[in-house]
């Protein structure tokens, strides 16, 4: 009997390929994003034979923001693009995901590994033989690079990628040579799920920082929680959910941490970003003596420009990898179970609260002037009263990442941003991969996008693979004549930060959406607004929706000109 | 009289901007490509002050593949990005310059030196305090990296990389901090302009060279010459075009060469690419007994899966930095001081040629079948006959790529592909470029582009900054149902290499162009082509053209699919 040299010794042998693919499927992933390029179509061939779908994004940035969202929305993605041109295109978007703490799962077709061995002076190389480089700079925004050489060693390589792409919440690059597709590796190991669970923290340690934590919040006259990215990023929004619930402090969220807190909470006070918050908000974080800071990332745009006031004497935070509990830092150990401990262990009888959070509400008519025009300080509140429970709301770099810190989330709301690599163009993708998300889980919700037409010409493309799969977003397109978080930085009036006015409600049909597949409207007025958010079809929102919304050039939401100010000054500062 | 620190000692203080912007000005740079962002907008004040023209492409990926048509066109260009997410946006274009000799300025405009110092938690990070990595990943990239850090370094760093940009022919990447824009350097280096000469070759050694080529020359018996993409990248078309004339050898261009020779000189043969090349190319290229062979870069595109049958011992290359004679090596020997002291030196009754170059015409009915149907073998020949003088010919990546080498040239029409790196999308930002500094030259020439419908929708929207600036581009959109180049490799009929159809020639009127601004043709039949090609309008080609023109989905150019199954054999190769 002849012995298959490729699969001797294996129990189960499986291809390469397929064994990736399944293990994406198992790990919650139901659509792949990517475009086809010739150093990735074989493996696209075992993308269906797992379950999976392919999407197909227009191009590789698109495909990239979409994965960004879609791991967003539902936990995690794969992105699969192809060497060189294919990866570098994708670039941008998977840094975004690296800096914001998104895990995307980016696998690379590349040339085989005979060919890298020899320098071949092949198409997508930069003519010098050197296969690496791509991977090299890959590799500096992913928290894992897999380059999958050896079949002796690729299972291994791969279910170390995913976990640690879990577990970091962050990027991995896996490297796909074209002749590594095929091989046979072991598929026994396909029936021992991935470890995806949270390396636990040292028991003692643990307790020890629980105790430290809970002697300064009994003690506390006014603590209050804040909320930032990284707790839902580092999904510990169960852990922030019930540590609110027992211990009935003011809570507040971060502009990154907007939707981690159900906003009905009665103890919800709203947005507190230094400067940028409503007064009360400000008034009310910066005097507590006790800031309970889960998951923060004090970026400029999250912070109106560092604007905080508050004292790392009265403050402890709670981060993925780490506790600091006032200057007293606690390397390893994770928030997650030092939250869950603490909500265990906290003494309600002994948590004071001598302030009241702010009632937080759609200030609409407070807002409301007495012309037609559509203000972003009437906008926002306003369409805070159209969400409802369970809306994914997707907004831009731009007027409508401030502006939405004026909208009041229903329950359940999921909010999703792109602060602090703040890359014009994503949200266009990032809703695609979101409505994908939700469509892949099998759920009744509502995606909206909030995008200014300036970001919205960048990605535009992306509104054709919404129309491909049929999915539900609908699009507030404002239009408002360029670049205006550009404006308010510097060049109100420069002919850089305009854009051309495209007729921005014909997009989808020029990209082959018929008038049943989506609808379109033009808002010039609050009126015309007003009837558009009270009828019913455009409510239950079942396709694509586009409406282009009118506001003026000028006009920004407050918390955007302060920090753009901020922003301007840092850019000039001389010493 | 108070003496201020910033120009002190200066004689002519300028702000580093202006001098900046000075010297793209002074090496022949009009039009500036690139995106506003909030780290780069104080510099791009100073564009119109240094007469430049910002161009403002839709988006960074587009203005960089813009950049390098322009580049291509004009001979060297200027891209401006902002920190991180408009650089790795703008990183797949820059890459794909830097692969195929392309000099582009890029100049990424990134937070204050003390933001950086301080390590500053700012947007567009990747929020660990490391302002170098974009930078590191950038100089990949680059043939020369200047931070622009320390204001009495600056001028000279700016000097130096401008000369390296122009002298290898690849991009720079400049890093402009915020608080560096307006600091005040030495602006009367500007009335010396930077020197772009090319190091002269040691006269000892080249003449060395030049005596080895000339004894194997006139020792020949059927020399032919072989002219590639370096030739073009170098600038040593008048070299090429001299020896041509002079020695009246048979003269051949590779794919990537093609355009560096008058197709209408007496001894011009054709493209020869190895087994893709027309059999009477092939056969007189590969049995010649002496190649000279001038700036060869034999990727697998170029020579359909190095399929080349000519030996290295009947070659004689020559190279921007090297020359070859045999196994010979001559290092830092370049080939215009040698090539140009061979013209002087050859002594043309010495030459012999026993074969004449194969007649090159458009075979436009040998190629015409029956049908009404417009087949790649009929096309690429046919437009060679509706090509006339100083035409720019932009192909995309794809079927065009291929099918060009099917179409003779006019005199000075110049060929613009990117083969090696094979960006899919490219050529509408590219096409873009070119048109732009045909304008700048203020010539009269046309821009006509040749693309297929799945990469022309990857770049689709660089056709609104075509018609902001009312640019003279002709684009042959082939309508052949997705990617045909892939679908040869690998997945004939697989669904990822489907795309969507969209309705192509209304794209320009969503994007603003009126009737008068653009004129739109669907194009099905062999008939209405032939009208069209014969309108006077039409060849006038005054403003935008938009041409849909319905080609079969499987079919490709034959050059193409030779080079697919060896594309997809070298992929699948196992030992």
């Amino acid at each position: 009997m002849a012995i298959d040299i490729r699969t001797q010794g294996l129990k189960k042998p499986v291809p390469v390929a397929q064994y990736l693919f399944a293990r994406l499927y198992e790990i919650g992933i139901r659509s792949v994003h990517g475009l086809p390029g010739d150093f990735n179509l074989v493996a696209l061939d075992y993308i269906p034979k797992a379950k999976l779908k392919w999407v197909g994004s227009v191009n590789e940035l698109n495909a990239a923001y979409a994965a960004d969202g879609y791991a967003r929305a539902l936990g995690i993605s794969a992105l699969v693009t192809t060497f060189g041109v294919g990866e570098l295109s994708a670039m941008n978007g998977v840094a975004g995901a690296y800096s914001e703490h998104v895990p995307v799962v980016h696998i690379v077709g590349c040339p085989s590994t005979i060919s890298q061995r020899n320098g071949m002076l092949l198409h997508h190389t930069l003519g010098n033989g050197d296969f690496n480089v791509f991977a090299n700079m890959g590799s500096q925004i992913a928290c894992n690079t897999a380059r999958l050489n050896n079949p002796a060693e690729i299972a291994e390589q791969i279910d170390f990628a995913l976990r640690e792409c879990w577990i970091h919440s962050r990027p991995v690059y896996i490297m796909l040579p074209t002749d590594m597709v095929e091989k046979q590796i072991e598929g026994a190991r396909l029936d021992t799920p991935i470890d995806l669970s949270d390396p636990p923290n040292e028991p003692e340690r643990e307790d020890y920082v629980v105790d430290v934590v809970l002697r300064y919040l009994h003690a506390a006259k006014n603590p209050i929680i804040l909320v930032d990215a990284c707790a839902i990023r580092h999904r510990c929004l169960e852990e922030v959910r019930n540590l609110v619930d027992k211990a009935k402090l003011p809570v507040f969220v971060t502009p990154m941490g907007k939707g981690a807190v159900n906003e009905s909470s009665p103890t919800y006070g709203g947005v507190y970003a230094g400067t940028g918050s409503q007064p009360a908000v400000q008034e009310l974080v910066e005097s507590a003596d006790l800031v309970l800071s889960i998951g923060a990332l004090k970026s400029d745009f999250n912070t109106t420009g560092f604007s905080y006031r508050t004292s790392q004497l009265n403050t402890i935070d709670f981060h993925s990898d780490h506790c600091k509990v006032r200057y007293s830092e606690y390397p390893g150990v994770a928030m997650k179970g030092v939250l869950r401990k603490l909500i265990e262990r906290v003494d309600t009888t002994k948590l004071s609260s001598e302030k009241l959070a702010p009632k937080v509400v759609n200030e609409v008519s407070e807002n409301r002037d007495s012309t037609e025009t559509i203000t972003q300080a009437w906008f926002w509140p306003r369409v805070g009263e159209y969400f409802k429970e369970k809306d994914l709301v997707v907004t831009e770099t731009g007027t409508s990442n401030f502006g939405i810190w004026e909208s009041k989330f229903p329950p359940d709301v999921v909010g999703i941003t792109q602060i602090l690599w703040g890359s014009i163009g994503w949200s266009v993708g990032a809703a695609q991969g979101v409505a994908q998300a939700v469509k892949d889980m099998g759920e009744d919700r509502r995606t909206i996008l909030f995008v200014g037409d300036g970001s919205f010409q960048l990605t535009v493309q992306e509104v054709s693979t919404m129309i491909k799969h049929k999915l539900r977003v609908t699009i507030f397109l404002i239009y408002n004549e360029g670049f205006t978080i550009e404006r308010c930085i510097h060049g109100m009036e420069a002919e850089y930060n305009d854009i051309r006015r495209w007729n921005y409600t014909e997009i989808p049909t020029v990209f082959g959406a018929t008038d049943k597949e989506v609808r379109k409207h033009i808002i010039k007025t609050k009126s015309e607004l007003e009837k558009l958010l009270a009828d019913k079809d455009f409510n239950d929102a079942k396709g694509l929706q586009l409406v282009e919304l009118w506001m003026p050039k000028h006009d920004a939401p407050r918390a955007l000109k302060l920090t753009a100010e901020q922003s301007a000054k840092n850019n000039a500062r001389m010493e």
